[in-house]
């Protein structure tokens, strides 16, 4: 808030959030207008709000917002986990981005220089988070966000005419739709924010945080290079490895999902703009979608363009669902790399024990001086959780119909969500988890040294039959490998000594 | 808040919240030190903190919240979605249902009166709702609940000890883990408090807002018990019924929803509590499970069992993965019902046009006029989300390892989640849209007696060939049935006017 | 084939499959019509097909085929996963039960006796799977099963016309439609055979295998009793408990699995006979569905009664979604149960090692001696397969529309998939794994008393905080939990003796 | 089966098959043993079964069959069922491929030359399909698919031992670990073979059928170039585009999806081969993994290349989880597109009836004359199937541990039926409806002029708020938006004429 609304009476604050709340304010609203007759004021005076009318006819707002009637219809109708599920700020900020693009597009197309100016600047607080208390919405109302877009006109609408010094709710000397949406409607704008939003989100705020994250496996990759640990396969001893290229598996882990989010990004890069209701730029001028484009690039930081095809862009939110997909395999590699490390960190005396990470917190409200994996358990929750939007946005996707699909405010919160889900926990995990990560060198190397597998080594030399008799033998009767083996006649202590080294098993050899 | 912390100078409070937001913290408590020892004051004096202490240390934490170390560790350790993503109100109240009923049933096992009743006393403004701002943690934290389990007892045992003329802190004569959560463990506390919230936002939310849906529905069926409509399968004219036979399948639909639901309670009213860490119920004594579920219920209103089996009541959620499984069969439903009445009401001119939905808002910021089934794409949408929510809780509830499921706080953040998405959501749609519907009894009639499909009524007078035949003939040439199946010889137009007649088409015959 | 169909030339034999494949059919049709004319036979002759027709013309069909014109026309159009994807035989046998139902009933309601007889007879035949061959449609056709409600029609009635003397194809004395088909719809007859056959594989197959895997871990829990081993929570060393009490909670979980299934009984033995095509019962006579019931009850041997409404059981198919659901969450149960055996067998010298499993194979390829819990992995993929399914018929489940769901072969597909994959994986997951588990007691009594976590014992003599700082100077120092427990001066060697007794530590105390 | 083993008795048949059938096997084994003692022949001989060893011991094997113990011992240990679920064809071909050409490298590496020969032929065999009735393995067995590399190895080296003249199961000269197995492990072939076939099957089924798919739609597009007709959103008549525009979103969708699963395969390419046991490339040689790549390029035609990290290649199977991903939204296009396509095709008098869909099939056994949107049912069903196998493939890969995933068989299962059902959905759909819509201009051209969404054209000139309210009183009124607009005053016939012309709405104007 921008401190220009004048101040309102502190009494009349209760009765009018009474009033606004939901599916009750028809009754109330009654209420009021006989309190008011009575004291001969308008129930506006009585209230501090304001009577703001659209198509549908007139409606009381709180004076201290900027939105309109569209808005306040939308928070009577869908009163839908209005404490939690809030149109996501990103999308309002793009929704920013994208209107005052068109106030600088539309210049060129005939819009009024002194508007498109007002508007420029209240696009401007719109981008910058000042106006964040004016967006009331949530993501369960019409699945256009057409509620939405009209909100985003109506506090830019009246913020401008503010700004030009005239009267809220007015709509003149700027419109919300002729002017704010003008070359616009909510089915090419709010398909645009939500790639706006996406893109930026992906790229300010997801690939920094799994960069990072792979850095520090690379790190960790370095610095356990040389410790040499029994495999695991089937969660059964293997072969061995260094800790360092068990390591290097989750660093390409972590590389491949930068470059499959990243994939996503050209079709996440093409922008509905320009194709208004239906998809065939009915009400805009030739060249707008590019302008627009180019506007928003330069706005936004990131390089858009415009949709190849209209149709698809408002039918299909294929791009999402295919982000989403992205999303999904980053959260599935993560589930895996989390696993591992609880499972390699367990213990401390009766689990595997091989690595040790960092105490962060208490473990046991019960079990004194127990510590737990809990960034694993965090990064494998919210993992669920990505999966889970995944479903969701599929299901959505798949729905849409004719010339629209309607599940975009849908769509676009779980693709947001996930992406900050993802963003938050990489870089939770990094730094309280995975930096910390140190390796229990003396247990790594106890185990190395019990195991059986390291007879895989003999194969070359005696033959896959007779090393596995080796093998049974020695898991019978608990006696080391090489026991077993010199006991077997398949070779001597010497041979042994010669073929079963781990560090000659941590590699191809040369013919 | 109940309004006993003293008043804080304001200058510091900028800087403490920066201080114990994330990650940045340490590096500023360290600038906040060296601030302290320039102006020879303690940094708690300059941050308006107090000195918090656990077993892995002393932490600042801000004077006018109730909660101690772990609490503050959390907050530091998982800095995840923090804007969005809290743990659910309601299982910060049923933790205070659970710990009420605690400090009555230890009072029973050698708890002091005067701790219990402060206890009692702290735990009902948590069961009121007075405490939540003391509840800042998120649902990314440690998989048992743990962090939240403890963010409880530090509450209460802060807020009993100041009850009791304590100082804030020093964790006498209220000691969070000692006498808050005693014969306790995260372990046992956290799933029971899942289950007790689950059971009451299902009662209290969910049950009512489909027992409403379906008695608008019930209400809706009567009101068009009169009305014969064409029907429509493979979305293609069918044979005629009324448009109250057609609702009460969704009638139907939500009497189905209902039993589903309330099909999972009998395993939700099993309560973990008892078992402590591992199932065990170590330092619980003989009884106290039983206790416990009885004082529960008593708070609660509902009624709660012991579970029969602790380890699996610890071990496992898939009471949770089968309410979760009701819930996604109830946004089966819905998603089907939601997505009839939108087409329904598709038009106004160039659609089915068969229904009038209620015109909550203008349906769009470019095409003037325009209303659409909002209500129904709320629905819809939020119907995706449930089964999204669903896949996540799967996900979750078959990875628990041994003795603990670690993905407790997202299986009850996204079952209550679908709870509430449904509840809100059926009284929405029901108010919003259902209550509101009308046929539109012309264009209804009017697409009756255009349907080929009447055909179907001579089958058992002609047979189903020549009836096929009729039927091709009227589509190819666009005539009418009657003039079809006369011109073919199959019957005369008096049999006609006698077979065909829609209102003999709505039921069996008596033999 | 029950061997009637006389003996055809085999010269015919390769030419006709290539005509009835797929997409190529009409060019070849018109190549095998010049042929035909070239040497003065017939097409039929040539081919050794017999002319079969529907109401859309003529059409070839294989001359030691049952099925007529429809049937080939699903042939020709639905040429998708054609050697995989086949209707399942559980749906073709149900099938059976109701047409040989229909029969009986029909004759009530006016069919010929000597028809009755004959369709019952052919029916039986069809139930008893001597009839598969003549069933080749696949899944993916139309989604209301009409095709494959078509397929049986035209079987039962060519070989019910073959029982009584009559000409195949001929469709007298028995019309596939209106004798065999007589007061149905595939619109209620497809729904009935989901319903039943659902019911009957769960009956048969998975609530039997179900049971003995419970009894299996039921009998492992006796065995088990006195094995007092570690527990693990967060998979991190926690307070003990028996192996006894750790299966335990696997047989509570399959006790709550044969609960979940039986639970969705009830809805799944509602049928929707009786309905006809949009649920009103056109062309059915009043008690039809009441006495279909009862018929279908007594062949089948299940309990079934009509749906209390018809609107809702074509339209919607819940039941089955909520079938799905309950199997999702006996998916989840044994998911979470192999991983649990899979951890506790893992080794065997460098994992937990307390478990021994069946070998059942070789393990590796490449490592001599290696044997894997296959099983286990076995049951952790199906369950996965059983969690993908659930999302496929939930997707189904929504998008059902007015009076037809048109999922419904896709949905009874994969629930009579999910059906058999937990039944034949619980049947060898308990006789290849179960039954054959073995505790490694030496392993487990060692792990037992190299843990800390008995040091929770403490917390009722000397609290949490001090029994805490015991636990981590132990941890730190390598030391046993006596030592740092006594060097702290918390204890003296003899209490601690005395309170840390793993054997005191299963259970609650008497107060 | 290429005819080379020689012919068995008849008589043993039904004995051996019953033997090595399931679970029963052992006690059968024993009464065979006996019957065999009392007639003084081996068991073999009574069974035609011969005698085949590997590390676990001897096991009978049909005499007729190459394969050998290990394959022998899954289908007795994993009975699940088996007579739908094999191990795709796909599969087996990719591992034939592998497996030649790794002789052919391994010739290189020391294999004997002729060997080399005869398991290049045997394997050649393999990738022919002449030996698929040798691989009777089930996707439900160990996670590894190390039971189906050992089918592999087994038959081949028998095979190959057949070839050179010796004795099956002998074991010499070729054995099918040593040799056909050599510098490999289950490890690394398995998940080579998944990529291979993977790789495959896209290339030459996936992708040519969406091509194909693509270009039906553009040719529909121009076709329909010129056909205006009303657009809807929100499913409510909205502003006018070409029947052409409308279809080229279609067109764009499919373009889209050829993009996106043409962007998985640069991972799907990258194999695992070199990796053996645990990544690490023990037992091979450097180089091996380039020169498998550059051999198994050539056999199959498709471009591989050796995986950069092995370690991620063995435990992650994200590259198949990203494919999944990208199925999964070519799903939701082609659910979009078919239901679009059966609503627009709806009717024939009581639907939107803009489409005629070709008349493939009856569509009812009770409406006669009835035709149904069949192919976009199917076309759905199995659209939502490829969703479902996602959800199984999502969780599979989340769930591998340390060295390996164990999801293998059930991953690539399910995308490779995934693909499968594109492949052939997508060609069913485009032959049996794509190709044969008509667009009826009557009806469409109908619809057009009664929408009053042409008042959109009108914003431009009289403003929004003043359009809407001629919409809104011609809609009230049941007049043409015509009269509405003139009674009102905002303009005269003239202009309405001017302004509001369907052919001037469909793209954006000069400026």
């Amino acid at each position: 808030m921008v401190s220009s609304i004048k101040p309102i009476l502190k009494s009349g604050a209760a009765l009018r959030r009474t009033i606004l709340s939901g599916t009750r304010a028809v009754a109330q609203q009654q209420h009021v207008a006989g309190v008011a007759r009575a004291f001969s004021v308008s129930a506006s005076q009585l209230l501090k709000t304001r009577l703001e009318r659209d198509t549908m006819g007139e409606l009381e707002v709180p004076a201290d917002k900027y939105y309109g009637c569209q808005t306040a219809r939308s928070k009577m109708n869908f009163d839908i986990c209005a404490d939690t599920d809030r149109m996501p700020d990103a999308v309002i900020k793009a929704m920013g981005v994208l209107k005052k693009a068109a106030a600088v597009v539309n210049r060129d197309f005939g819009l009024d220089t002194k508007a498109s100016d007002a508007i420029q600047q209240a696009a401007q607080e719109v981008i910058d988070g000042k106006l964040m208390e004016h967006f009331p919405l949530v993501v369960w109302q019409t699945g256009s966000g057409t509620q939405s877009n009209m909100n985003v006109n109506e506090v830019i609408a009246n913020r401008a005419i503010e700004i030009m010094g005239g009267v809220l709710g007015s709509k003149t000397p700027v419109h919300p739709n002729d002017h704010v949406n003008k070359s616009q409607s909510s089915n090419d704008t709010f398909p645009t924010a939500m790639h706006i939003a996406a893109v930026t989100e992906i790229n300010q705020k997801l690939v920094p945080a799994l960069r990072d994250l792979r850095d520090a496996f690379a790190k960790k990759q370095e610095e356990f290079a040389d410790i040499i640990k029994i495999g695991r396969t089937h969660l059964q001893d293997a072969t061995p490895l260094t800790l360092g290229q068990e390591f290097s598996g989750y660093t390409q882990m972590l590389s491949n999902s930068i470059e499959r989010i990243e994939a996503a990004i050209p079709r996440l890069s093409q922008l509905a703009i320009g194709g208004t209701a239906v998809g065939t730029g009915l009400n805009t001028y030739t060249g707008f979608d590019s302008r627009m484009a180019e506007e928003i690039s330069r706005i936004s930081g990131f390089k858009f363009s415009p949709a190849p095809n209209k149709f698809e862009a408002l039918a299909a939110h294929d791009a999402l669902v295919e982000a989403s997909g992205a999303l999904n395999t980053i959260a599935v590699s993560l589930f895996k790399i989390a696993s591992d490390i609880r499972l390699l960190g367990s213990g401390p005396r009766c689990g595997l024990g091989e690595l040790q990470l960092p105490e962060n917190e208490p473990g046991s409200s019960i079990m004194p001086g127990k510590v737990n994996p809990t960034q694993c358990e965090s990064m494998t929750m919210l993992c669920a959780q990505v999966m889970g939007n995944h479903t969701a946005v599929t299901m959505g996707g798949a729905n849409g119909h004719f010339e629209l699909n309607v599940f975009k405010p849908m769509m676009i919160y779980n693709v947001l969500h996930s992406v900050r889900l993802l963003a938050d926990g990489s870089r939770s995990f990094r730094v309280n988890c995975v930096e910390g990560i140190q390796a229990n060198k003396e247990r790594i190397n106890k185990l190395l040294h019990e195991s059986l597998m390291l007879v895989t080594a003999l194969n070359p030399h005696i033959g896959y039959d007779k090393a596995a008799a080796a093998a049974k033998k020695a898991h019978k009767e608990g006696t080391t490998l090489k026991q077993a083996a010199v006991a077997l006649g398949s070779l001597n202590e010497e041979q042994f000594g010669q073929w079963v080294r781990p560090e000659n098993m941590l590699g191809p050899k040369d013919y």
